[in-house]
């Protein structure tokens, strides 16, 4: 990533060295925080009325109070976008139930949140999504309330060093033989007969903002599509696998555990995707010969 | 709590104000750190050594190099104790992986703690050891390696709040209709046939360090013990039910979900333990009458 410049901290504009926290932060101490990513694509963001619908969920749902309006937060992203000059990329936004001074689980009935916003500026459509990623399988540690979008990821950041050490790039997870996510995103597979799954929605998973988007353009594209959940076995036997998340967008994974995902490249359903995907986020398809 | 005014972050001794972090630090970001609480009494660290062992495991298992040895955490809890003059309470230490000045999943290979300590000056036997406390029933949502003391403290920030909401102290936990722990701290009951039960040490529950000196002490005391799950029925039926930890010590529990425990009020069983526990660690018991 390259940050940029100028973030946001509780209502200042600074650079990272001013940012500065508290270590009584109640995001430090107890992990009591939500957290939003959403793409840039020519300064404009994309999909930013659920992202922030789900920010607001979030928050509710953590007993955090939602500091702004809707209209607030868009024009919060918007401001830091502009102050950065920035085009393309991630902006990524935490709310902790913030600093009390003190330690206390419980802490005061009404929290006072901590507000951080910085933006990552990097181009959305990189050699992951030509070329595709490698990916493990490994079991799913995580709390049960995986719909909230948390800063609980110690589970997550462990799969990626697991992953790391395997000479793969993420991990994907399942428990009771199914698969969940992979470590920051939805997957979606094409079994041997065509036919494209996702996990249906609950608190098993995130409901990824990414994977709504394309669940509404296959709907528009007459693309049949199964939400149920699927076996470990049926990952390794599919023809195409691939992930849906706002930091990668559709990105095909072409090895499991060493081994290849059908041809180990990325399949037609996969690119057919990331072309409708693409084509509706107003990327130039143009530079992109590989699609 | 009374917060000691010197604490210690990353190699320096600062007030409160001085004490500051970044956004990026991973235990802001990812949850990804480690963390221990030790009682001090007359100046003294209770059972340091096994809380430094379990830092150091809990630390090798979420991939942070440990920045001391045994022995210079011993002194860097000791000098904490003597800056603040602080002769009754709890020592906090949380290691965090640190701060890589961005925000990448995996990070680098090999992580810069940040280390953090603070002291919490107060009697550690108040009134919640004399009069015993409410909990609530709740189920846990934690992610699946409980055993490890990490600062994915989410669901027990919000179990504590639900706690409040509902007008008892703390909040006793289950999964699968069975028992794990309270929101900080391990579980005893006493069964109406005088039967004392504690959940069995596993990935479900934390390894607490006062459940293993009572332990201990019963053994000395030929008390036998059952270590073995135990239902939520037995847990309501119980005639005593208690905590153990190093921030409450052993705390009896006298109502749950509104409904008495036994009698209502602290059981003979609960009080043996107390003394011998009180007397173990040194505390003086002339002052406690209701001992």
């Amino acid at each position: 990533m390259t940050l940029a410049p100028i973030m946001y901290l509780n209502g200042r504009f600074v650079t990272a060295d001013q940012a500065v926290l508290s270590p009584f932060d109640r995001g430090f101490l107890f992990a009591h925080a939500a957290y939003e990513v959403t793409a840039v694509l020519n300064q404009r963001l994309i999909d930013f009325q659920p992202h922030v619908t789900r920010l607001r969920r979030t928050l509710d749902q953590i007993d955090i109070p939602n500091p702004f309006s809707d209209e607030a937060w868009l024009e919060l992203h918007q401001e830091l976008i502009c102050r950065n000059d920035f085009e393309e990329g991630l902006v990524y936004v935490q709310v902790s139930a913030g600093n009390e001074g003190y330690r206390d689980f419980a802490g005061p009935e009404r929290l006072t949140p901590t507000i951080f916003l910085f933006a990552d500026a990097r181009p959305l459509i990189g050699p992951m999504a030509e070329h595709g990623i490698s990916a493990v399988t490994l079991p799913d540690t995580r709390w049960l309330r995986r719909d909230l979008k948390t800063t609980q990821l110690l589970s997550q950041a462990l799969a990626y060093r697991q992953a790391r050490e395997r000479g793969a790039v993420t991990a994907i997870m399942y428990e009771q033989g199914y698969v969940t996510e992979a470590a920051s995103a939805n997957v979606w597979i094409v079994t041997p007969e065509g036919q494209l799954i996702t996990r249906n929605l609950g608190t098993e998973i995130l409901p990824g903002i990414t994977r709504a988007a394309v669940t509404d353009l296959l709907a528009g594209a007459d693309v049949p599509l199964v939400e149920a959940r699927f076996s470990v076995e049926a990952l390794r036997s599919a023809s195409e696998v691939f992930t849906s998340s706002a930091g990668a967008l559709i990105a095909p994974v072409v090895s499991l555990d060493g081994a290849p995902i059908g041809s180990g490249r990325p399949g037609p359903v996969t690119r057919n995707i990331q072309r409708l995907y693409y084509d509706r986020m107003g990327a130039d398809l143009g530079p992109l010969s590989w699609l």
